[in-house]
């Protein structure tokens, strides 16, 4: 048997320069199963930006796991169980899993870990999805709960950064319970095929940010609609023209910068406040996370997982990064690592990476 | 029997150019009561933002009662039963009462209503705290509720123009919780009276704004302290001193914008927003109230009254403006609406208005 693991040295914010594929054929002391452990085969794992924190040092779960002296980073993930331990009674060959918490160690092609740190998913699934359950789908899922007032059918919701993944996730979620979106999305080459892209997971309008900024178009756009919740990825300008949008009693949350937050702000007026009632905050997922209980957890993600399997969500658009044993991988994972950090640092439209293992 | 009534021609922001007091003597029409009617006396009545607005045709909801034609301002107040119409129940002569509902008209000395348009109070209560129960103790009260979380004991709340009467109730009502404040005054010539005054209500901390503006102070003041709740009535650099004092997770409320509104505005930055994770927001008192019932909103000024006759509550510090027939009561009137309005326009220090009647 082949296996593969990616560790890092130490903490860095280039992980390619401090990540290293090891590789290995033949049994290892991890086979051995305790009897509550299980074996598993991961199927896909994303590289999130929190994953890049973590091999940054500024998350604040460590990873739980090692291989060779260092720690394995991923924290998202689906994996097909291959043996189980005498002891396990809730998971069997051929279950698919999901991480139950961060700090699991995602970025390998096979681990042994103890039966309660995962979570059964459907297996029929597709795999893409369901690495995507937690970090794609949660977010979307409760970014949409976290107005001042709860979003009626008929609303509509405005949100940048659109082609990202918990984006198209929102968008989705939004029409599920009757409500339109605005995706704003940043000035790039590929404008049309974006457009496309998000009108097909049902975006009702797609602008682009410089479209936005034309005089007269914030009105003209808002005009009409009941516009409640404005989600900004980028912060900035851009999250000033979401907050422009909004009618009166709505909320904006920020959920990222990607636009830089280092200087940027964005000025509060009497306008906003006062006289159109608008909330600012900003969104963690932890945090809104903390207010379900593992059971109602586990319930969200299988809701989830059911609205997949059903077609009414479709799988969000990623780049698949192929995990395949072999003397290049490493080259290939270090330089989708690179990628996703560069993507950070404001690659425009650059997709989501999602290791696929074969 | 003397009866005086102030009523006003037309809208203006200079309410003394546009209101008349009308004097007479004997009986009137109005003294005719029907079966639902009572007649009242009033006892005190404030001069209220709110009234101004209403006076400068600048609120929506318009005095109900006229008198020689024109409209009579004055939403708040105190009054005594003179006299019950034959099929009026639950009010007796001697009984005090405030109005139920804004556009009563308190600044005149007698009145004949509905009976359903009053709620009464204890007749013991000091008619100055009664005339402020609603407008002065509602707003302190619920303003303590409008945190993204409940205020727990030892908490801090900091405020600004803290010798307001809703600033004077809110340093109570938070001690009544458990919880401490930081009284922010504006610079004047009477620093040192009104610091006096404001621990005497229980404030712990009183600084002015040049105080809290000096290098380090925001810093060395919310040293080791859970300030969860910044109410801002000033806005621009107050108010942004206030939000830089807050705690992790805590809720800026603005509800004032006595430093001017137009142009100003408080810098939303991602230090704010997500690292400290604050939530912005504005309070409306008719919003606030609205999640109360009419039962409900009726046990929470009979709850505030019992504080005030318990001596949990001080009656805050006003002007009072003594109302008594006679030649030189309009003057008198006139002068005391033009103070308030000038109040309105930054004359610092200025204590709110009420008529007392005599």
């Amino acid at each position: 048997m082949s296996r593969q693991t990616l560790t890092f040295r130490q903490h860095s914010s280039e992980p390619a320069k401090v990540a290293r594929l090891h590789q290995e054929n033949g049994q290892s002391h991890e086979d051995q199963l305790g009897p509550e452990d299980v074996h598993i085969r991961f199927l896909a794992a994303p590289i999130n930006p929190q994953d890049l924190m973590v091999v940054a040092g500024k998350y604040p779960v460590q990873p739980e796991h090692r291989h060779a002296g260092e720690p394995i980073p991923g924290y998202d993930g689906v994996a097909r169980i291959e043996r189980v331990g005498s002891a396990v009674s809730v998971l069997a060959p051929g279950n698919h899993v999901v991480p139950r918490a961060h700090g699991l160690g995602t970025w390998r092609s096979h681990a042994t870990v103890p039966a309660p740190s995962l979570l059964r998913v459907s297996a029929t699934l597709d795999p893409i999805a369901a690495s995507l359950l937690k970090m794609g789908c949660g977010p979307a899922y409760l970014l949409l709960n976290s107005g001042a007032r709860e979003l009626r059918p008929g609303d509509w919701v405005v949100l940048n950064a659109a082609t990202g993944v918990i984006a198209q996730m929102t968008i989705q979620f939004a029409k599920l319970r009757g409500c339109h979106t605005i995706s704003v999305i940043r000035d790039r080459d590929d404008v049309d095929s974006a457009r496309q892209q998000l009108r097909a997971l049902g975006a009702d309008t797609v602008v682009t940010e410089s479209e936005l900024a034309a005089p007269g178009a914030v009105a003209s756009l808002a005009e009409g609609k009941r516009i409640k919740l404005a989600l900004d990825a980028v912060f900035g300008e851009s999250g000033e023209r979401l907050a422009a949008l909004l009618s009166p009693g709505a909320t904006y949350v920020n959920y990222g910068s990607l636009g830089g937050a280092v200087g940027a702000s964005i000025p509060l007026t009497q306008e906003l406040l006062f006289w159109k009632q608008i909330t600012f905050k900003n969104f963690r997922l932890s945090q809104a996370l903390s207010q379900y209980s593992e059971p109602e957890q586990e319930d969200l993600l299988g809701y989830f997982a059911d609205l997949f399997e059903k077609g009414s969500l479709q799988t969000p658009a990623v780049d698949r990064v192929a995990w395949e044993a072999g003397p290049r991988l490493e080259e290939v994972v270090l330089q989708a690592l690179d990628d996703a950090s560069g993507q950070s640092k404001r690659c425009v439209g650059a997709r989501k990476k999602v290791f696929h293992f074969s």
